[in-house]
């Protein structure tokens, strides 16, 4: 292990300002990833991908145009998941995750749809012939899905999801149909080029009655010639802010029709008389975006975790205006800020079985705040860099393009933090009517509004206390907005 | 003169808004641009770029590789300075600034640094030999040059630059040498490849004795081949975060000779016997900062516009969610505050001729507040449109990348503001000492601090008690940390 990162030949302001801290850079690494022996297999990884030659760019992927990005990413892909076995398979979250920012860089590429939904939808809401048909194409990609939700006009609030599957007795098959201009598909990853198959959301109609939205496996492309089939009208969106190497695509529907079991048919079904069998019980799925959040925030954590690690080199290694040694610009934000981001979300990540509605509201207000402090911190060291800070050398303008992306995807920010809102709205008004059942991370906001804050000097303060604090100021903030919006 | 924005065909939310505003959409566009005729001339730029097949792009250049665009770029300004007539030559810096944005976009070229900074710099440091010879060259692009004084290790602090230029007087030539990888020239636009020469800031060393940074004429390419001369090491820097079709490179000398008659001695000269004569005064160069931070402030605030522009039409037209009709999303950005960012600066521009001091202290800090509040307010408006605002297509995107690098160069926002720090430091200072002399607009400074404000209710409020409120803020400010700092 090596704990120590002065190599012969460094820049000799970064080596005295290494051989002068105060805490071993090892220990503090295994800290932060969670143990000696997590941090052993992450060098194993690093050393592993580094050895494969099929694994690296011909050249910096900065040089290349869009189109070559994208096929370099789906070469890589390929190469990416033939070596898959490298990975321990029961840390596929963790040991994979990192196998694929090793490789892929702050990078999507044409199949992340295919490894993140396409494959976690069939196994999801399959019954058990569809799973047996799908699921062993998908994974030996005979066939490349991806899933496609969001459309131009909606995206946040999925219940306004303009796409139709009109059911046609008939024929028994569903009638895929793009209504409108704002009801086109928009955004899917490794649409625009790259897949053959999606698996879409649409407004399930059955002899004029909307059963609510239900998912459908369709085919898009010919297998063979992988020309759009006809009925299909399907492309790129064009180039973004930040993952070039993704081909986020659109998709039309003309009256395009499909078999009847293409639909999804694990929690409700249609049978061939149009009959329409509802789900048991609808189901919340607080679990799988509690959980995606919190993946999320600590994977931004370590995106302001770079960037702060860059511009804290830098500054150790600029010398430019009157400093005397040793007076370096220091950045404002330090590790133990990041490693509290984590920290309080692997909490999170351990009540998830709980499933409680607190904990949702929790995740979506903390996803808020983190991925505003992340891309608000990143940018704050890309200035610090000065000029440099501006090329992509100092890797910083991609850190903050695919960390502020973060704001907007799984749950748009202003919508979260309207969620926490809502639900302390709802909870004062019912702590008043003495109706409030609430779960023990939200009791507190029970407790007496007359608290005084033991506070004193910010030397002297306990945690215990900060948080006592801060409780105090969501229970009077919710009051105090609750009067106010009843006037 | 269309007063009116609506057309046929258009979205209808977007119209209905047109319809109810309540101001004349024309009339506004003519007080910011300075009057009818101005409008009407903006109007017939446009017309004329719209309708010159050799002024447009093949395809969107978001979709072109590097080299595309800086090739696509380069072609396209010779085009437009072929058709230069067309612009009034006496209007060259709103007309010339209009024509050129309407055609490369938010972007810069290969000749950029050729026009902005190597013409003017001949007219204004070459004595009359220099003069007759260069300039027609550069005028009639016999030779493209470049500016190339910022250094891999010193950008704002100009006095530590390390490039030299030894006088010999065996062969009357100067020897430019890069002493080290610090002294790399770094970032000049059009360096990487478009560039045969260079105006080259260069600390003059004669007989081991240093006169300081004078300015050298170098040929750094051939002619005919555009190769490297011997001596010269010359390349691309790579991709930045904005402004792709500029290809900025960096510069290495290895012992490269060039005439004593390029040094440019219009004000300092070296004799052929090495003999040195200074410059008779050493001229302030305030007036040229306060005149090119005037122009960027109304530039970075017509940036602001555009992406509130966007957010706005876009929050019309955008029906997601539970929105009711005329319960649209609004920016907090509106164009009052904007149009004010452009008129303080426009009464800063009319008093360059004072060449004060304190007008360059105030236009170093508005440089930097505003360059601050207009890339934060667009990337506000770029989150505001979700998803849309991370595509390209928005131009969002492109707007912050272009805008924010305007808080980097010309004088780095924290040095602005430590500048003017230091100015109201050394000022309190002089104010308690007696020794104060200061110009009409600082003469607040030695104002009554035991003023009292007469602000109540911000509904009542004057303009002129705010400035006075603002004045009194300052002193206090001012005085406080003079304090602090003694301690």
């Amino acid at each position: 292990m090596r704990h120590n990162l002065i190599e012969p030949g460094d820049n000799e302001d970064i080596t005295n300002e290494r051989r002068n801290s105060s805490f071993s850079v090892g220990k503090l690494a295994a800290f932060i990833h969670g143990g000696e022996a997590k941090l052993r297999r992450r060098h194993e990884i690093l050393k592993f991908v580094e050895s494969q030659k099929d694994l690296q760019d011909p050249i910096p992927p900065e040089f290349m145009s869009r189109m070559e990005r994208v096929e370099n990413n789906a070469r890589k892909v390929v190469a990416m998941t033939d070596k898959l076995s490298f990975i321990d398979q029961a840390d596929i979250f963790e040991e994979g995750s990192l196998f694929q920012s090793l490789i892929m860089g702050r990078d999507f590429h044409a199949m992340s749809l295919h490894y993140v939904m396409f494959i976690p939808a069939i196994q999801g809401q399959a019954n058990d012939d569809q799973l047996d048909y799908w699921l062993p194409l998908a994974i030996n990609r005979g066939i490349i899905g991806t899933y496609a939700q969001t459309e131009l006009g909606h995206g946040t609030n999925i219940s306004k999801l303009e796409t139709t599957a009109t059911y046609d007795e008939k024929t028994d098959e569903f009638v895929l149909h793009t209504p409108s201009i704002s009801a086109t598909k928009w955004w899917s990853g490794g649409l625009g080029k790259s897949s053959n198959y999606a698996i879409v959301p649409a407004q399930l109609i059955i002899n004029g009655s909307n059963k609510g939205l239900h998912m459908f496996m369709v085919q898009l492309r010919h297998l063979d010639t992988h020309m759009p089939l006809p009925g299909i009208t399907v492309g790129d969106i064009g180039p973004k802010m930040g993952i070039p190497g993704n081909d986020n695509g659109f998709l039309i529907f003309n009256n395009y029709r499909i078999p009847r079991k293409n639909m999804f048919m694990r929690y409700s079904q249609v049978l061939s008389n149009g009959e329409y069998i509802a789900p048991k019980h609808s189901k919340l799925r607080y679990g799988t975006m509690v959980f995606v959040r919190s993946v999320m925030v600590r994977e931004q954590a370590m995106q302001l975790a770079a960037a702060v690690t860059i511009a804290v080199r830098y500054s150790a290694v600029r010398r430019q205006g009157e400093w005397k040694s040793g007076c370096f610009v220091k950045c404002h934000y330090d590790h133990g800020e990041i490693y509290n981001m984590s920290s309080v979300n692997a909490q999170l990540a351990e009540g998830i079985t709980e499933f409680l509605q607190e904990l949702h509201v929790l995740s979506s207000g903390l996803k808020a705040i983190v991925t505003w402090e992340v891309a608000k911190g990143i940018e704050q060291c890309r200035l610090a860099c000065g000029g440099h800070g501006f090329s992509l050398a100092s890797a910083l303008p991609e850190i903050y393009s695919f960390a502020v992306a973060g704001c907007t995807y799984e749950g748009e920010n202003i919508v979260m933090l309207l969620q926490v809102a809502r639900f302390l709205m709802k909870t004062v008004k019912e702590i008043r009517s003495g109706s409030a059942r609430l779960a023990a991370i939200a009791k507190y906001l029970l407790d007496d509004r007359k608290y005084k804050s033991n506070f004193r000097v910010w030397q002297m303060v306990k945690y215990e206390d900060l948080i006592k604090d801060f409780e105090q100021v969501t229970r009077n903030q919710g009051y105090l907005w609750c009067v106010h919006a009843q006037r």
